[in-house]
């Protein structure tokens, strides 16, 4: 699915004069006229009252609610979702901030029309997510001297810096407020889950947990900085560090955590009733020992505020973006590539079911986004190690699609035609390995600019994964590629082009990908490549799939590297114009599905499943090429190939 | 010319493991034994010794002596070169540090092998630029507990912040040391020239300094953070605001000065005995009055870390990366896109003499690196309104030529053959504006690999020039397609890709450009675009153009842009393989040529210059395809040529 959570400032800069989003802004569904008062979503006004009372004797002038929780958590459960709870606004980004007059919701594109459908007129929609422009509104209501609350388990030390920066010279101050005072006002809010937590089982392991801490160890041994201690408080950190895995969180497989690393003892923080006797063996775990005076690591992307707070002073600290143990859990080893490549096997064996139901089921009339969501969902499920879906099944068709982020409900669900473009972009959790693709189909006859603009986005999707690139190239200077095809007809879309994804965490497995605060490619990354196109009112169109970085073999260098798609399932024929295609392009087409056949064909054939066989043949034909020549630079091709015959030679 | 100042540390990192400098520099020339004590470069105990001294009432364990000046210039006076005089080491960039017992340098690739020849051994090489690695040095080297001493002016905010961010964690603090501590031992240092500051003619000014000062203090205004003044540490800075020019930077039209705008009144800062009555009537000038209390803005980048020091309490202070000054002059009005233009006309006859010239002086063998540098500056000389070049000439022929940043000198200077490629990187400065522009070429025959690399950086340059982005696009997010069509083959380059360039200011006119802190791309904004590939101790190939940022027409959007190139001068076609350019990339070439023959035709004529009509004709021949198909994407070529149309029909 596409990702927008942290560069939301640049795609919404980047959409000014031509977005979707804001041309469908205007057409707000609410009337917050005050005779007669209308109240379209839910009614704040209660809890709203609370926190401004709450606020008073805390001296703060304004409030800030994010949309995350202590860990700094993309995806949140819902006793998290305190933003939820006081905006009415349900989407997946958002900050909220009140004042004693007035309340404000930042949200991107993606969230405009869903935020005015669901906030009552207490609530003003911000469309300027920046924290640049949270700091200019909030210097236009606080008055000079004044101050702004927030609870600092719910800042990171980034976010809490960016704050800084943008107030410094403004005469406004943070203030950090122990308590989180939503929770104060929120009288329902659900408990923790009591599930048990497990363990991997060795088949999907090379690295014990051991292991892991000995090479996390060693990096801490190296840093010139002399850090003794590393402190964990992203979920995915712990959960992958120890081989653990929970469900406090829906399509995450987390459990609530933290970690201290020292050079001879962890400390491993959660909730104890969930850790068997099994797992305590597992993890030689005993409650003695105190923690000595340390220097701890931490990454301030992901720690939470409140946690720096009580390790001043500075020189007991050591910071950089991100742990040691993203940086390293992002680089999959051999075991980890291989069944993550097994597990999109499976995948799209469900997908391409999908597929074939709905050419089936649509013209007869009765299939709707909710049904077909609920059809790929249960082909899923019958594949080996599910684990369910990694996250909401994005099924949409028409207009709904235009909104990149949207999922179907009893209100909303569209009935499935022939006249219409349908996007599903849906993904599984798998013991082995998590993934994410989106298919866009049509089942009657596309416009001509529905037929350029699909293909023009897989244009730019191929032309990402075709690129040969040096080691250690960012993800954000070669992003461009996905957009390149739309840029020169005058399109775009206003989502990232790409996250990374892993083996059983979370759907996005950052800190890889295509964005600018994203590390740096290296052999065995994985990250979705999902270019897309957004037509308000009209249609969307998304093509994504997950590739593994792999190195290429070059004419006269080393240290190249290229990407291997390894989502699985044939894009729309008939969507496709091959005259647009350049010879390279085509090229990389006709390998891709040669590779499908290669690799999902044996799949099919152990499942039985003679049907999804003949389909996947019938749509897996080679491409004859438009003209274009087919002399041009094919060396790249061949070297694609070379490399992963040699990736998989290593398994 | 390459520009590499910036964002050195990714240069390096993206060289590591296939570095032409890396190998060179295994072979360095200094024999730092102790017995018999052998220097082959500068003397530097004498100073090190007073420096060392100097030290030690102030109570430091290192030193830092950065290579620029109070204005944070790139090029800098003789008077500042206080780096050179400490090490003996005369590059453009590099760091040095001094401790009591150590001396070190940090310098990139560019330089290392000059760095190796000029400095004795009381200097080691240090060969990661990056401020992380001079913090681990400084950590290694200086007890827990130390101070690190600088002088304020040599830093900018962000050097300072960026080293104190590096050293916050090891118990190593920075101290501010007023009085650089390099002047104090520098007896012979040169003074401040006695030149006249002149103001720039009516003809080359759509501005008044009134109207840019009215300009700024409206971005002021609406400023949320309300600051009340403007202070201009930058020397480009103060020269455009107020239209003057000075001479106190060779190649550059620069003046020592500082600026500071209220609401109603400026400070202009500078040496007063260089202004001339006449000036004083131009700018209105008086000399009473007193700075009121005021909240200063200020960018982070260009402002040194001393005038930080002085407007601390921090409410009485904003900060930008760069002033509004920095990024309004980015963005060339009518009357400066037009000039800037004409000046490239005027430089390119310049430039065709020079290959006319080389063509037919180099068979006979007397002709050299120097003569040839001697002769493309005494052409530029005879153009209108020239102000000489505009850096030094880098000339370059053979393995000299794989040194990015080479300079011929009497003792280095190669005799040029038909044997060798040859590299020329020259610029002038005119009244009107700015040039820089690299032709490579060859007189014999070149080999297969010379051919195939020199076809790939112009693929690259091609690429950049042609591509179509929405305005707002950043030069970091689109520099790969420089550097594309040599990846695919396994080769790179390594320094950047373009840098911005202006009317009659530095060569380097930054924040515009491909670096990853230049302002994103608006129509009006002129760059060099300049791929390139070096084979350590055999060949160098540049391409360097000059292009202007204009609106592009597209199918479907508005607020698109592509490049113009204004540099007009033809590659040499016996380097260019056909077979690999795309048929767009054929496309642009011809369309480029026509355009130099437009342009260019008429001047000669007028200049009455036959003989370089005639060569400027044969050598802008239209190429015939390669059997590539022309029906692709052909509309972006003609949408280009129709975006230039439209830019010249508001001139």
């Amino acid at each position: 699915m596409p990702s927008c959570g942290w560069l939301l400032a640049l795609c919404v800069a980047a959409l000014a004069g031509d977005s979707a989003g804001a041309a469908a802004y205007e057409r707000t569904e609410r009337n917050c006229s005050l005779s007669p008062p209308y109240h379209r979503g839910s009614n704040t006004t209660l809890q709203l009252q609370e926190l401004r009372a709450l606020m008073l004797p805390l001296n703060i002038n304004a409030y800030i609610i994010p949309g995350t929780d202590a860990h700094l958590s993309e995806y949140i459960a819902q006793r998290d979702a305190r933003r939820a709870f006081m905006t009415g606004f349900t989407g997946s980004a958002g900050t909220a901030v009140v004042t004693q007059t007035k309340a404000a919701l930042w949200t991107d594109s993606r969230y405009w029309i869903q935020a005015e459908r669901e906030m009552d007129c207490n609530w003003a929609l911000e469309k300027d997510v920046s924290i640049m422009n949270m700091a200019e509104w909030l210097i236009s209501e606080v008055p000079s001297g004044g101050s702004i609350g927030f609870d600092p388990f719910l800042f990171s030390l980034k976010t809490q810096e960016d704050y800084s920066i943008n107030l410094q010279s403004s005469n406004r101050s943070l203030k950090s407020i122990p308590g989180n005072l939503v929770d104060k006002v929120w009288e329902a809010r659900p408990p923790v889950p009591p599930h048990k937590l497990t363990h991997l089982p060795d088949r999907v392991i090379q690295r014990s947990w051991q292991m892991k801490v000995d090479h996390i160890r060693n990096q801490m041994r190296d840093n010139p900085y002399q850090p003794t201690a590393l402190l964990l408080s992203a979920l995915d950190e712990t959960a992958w560090l120890f081989n653990l895995r929970g469900n406090d969180i829906p399509y995450n497989p987390f459990f609530y955590s933290y970690t201290l690393l020292t050079m001879d003892k962890i400390w491993l923080f959660l909730h104890t009733e969930r850790v068997t006797e099994e797992l305590k063996l597992y993890l030689n775990a005993s409650c003695n020992g105190s923690i000595p005076g340390v220097k701890v690591w931490i990454g301030t992307e992901y720690t939470n505020y409140a946690l720096y707070e009580v390790i001043t002073p500075e020189d007991k600290l050591m910071t950089t973006s991100y742990s040691p143990v993203l940086t390293t859990k992002a680089i999959k080893d051999d075991t980890e590539q291989q069944i993550l490549r097994d597990a999109h096997v499976r995948d799209a064996v469900a997908v391409i079911q999908l597929l074939i139901w709905l050419e089936k089921a649509v013209p007869e009339g009765k299939e709707t986004e909710v049904t077909a969501a609920d059809y790929v969902n249960k082909c899923r499920s019958k594949q080996k190690d599910s684990r369910g879906p990694s996250f909401d099944t994005i099924s949409a068709s028409g207009p709904n699609a235009a909104l990149a982020h949207y999922s179907p409900s009893a209100d909303t669900s569209r009935r499935l035609t022939v006249d219409e473009m349908y996007l599903v972009d849906s993904g599984g959790q798998y013991l082995d390995g998590t993934t994410d693709i989106t298919r866009t189909v049509h089942w009657g006859t596309p416009t001509p600019m529905q037929k350029e603009a699909y293909t023009r986005v897989l244009m730019g999707n191929i032309e990402i994964s075709r690129t040969i690139f040096p080691s250690g190239t960012r993800g954000v200077n070669i992003e461009m590629l996905g957009r390149r095809a739309l840029w020169e007809v005058g399109l775009n879309y206003g989502h990232g082009t790409g996250h990374g994804v892993g083996n059983y965490f979370g759907v996005h497995e950052w800190p890889v990908g295509f964005q600018g605060n994203n590390i740096p490619f290296r052999a065995g990354m994985f990250t979705s490549i999902e270019p897309g196109y957004y037509k308000d009112n009209d249609f969307g169109i998304r093509i994504e799939d997950v590739a593994v970085v792999v190195p290429a073999q070059t004419k006269y260098g080393h240290n190249f590297l290229t990407f291997d798609t390894v989502s699985l399932v044939p894009y729309d024929r008939k969507l496709i114009d091959t005259s647009l295609l350049s010879s390279e392009q085509l090229q990389w087409l006709n390998n891709y599905y040669e590779t499908i056949r290669r690799l999902v064909g044996p799949e099919l054939d152990r499942q039985k499943l003679h049907e999804e066989k003949d389909w996947m043949l019938r749509n897996t034909e080679p491409f004859t090429g438009s003209g274009s020549s087919a002399s041009v630079c094919s060396s790249s091709l061949t070297l694609i190939s070379l490399a992963v015959a040699l990736l998989h030679s290593f398994n």
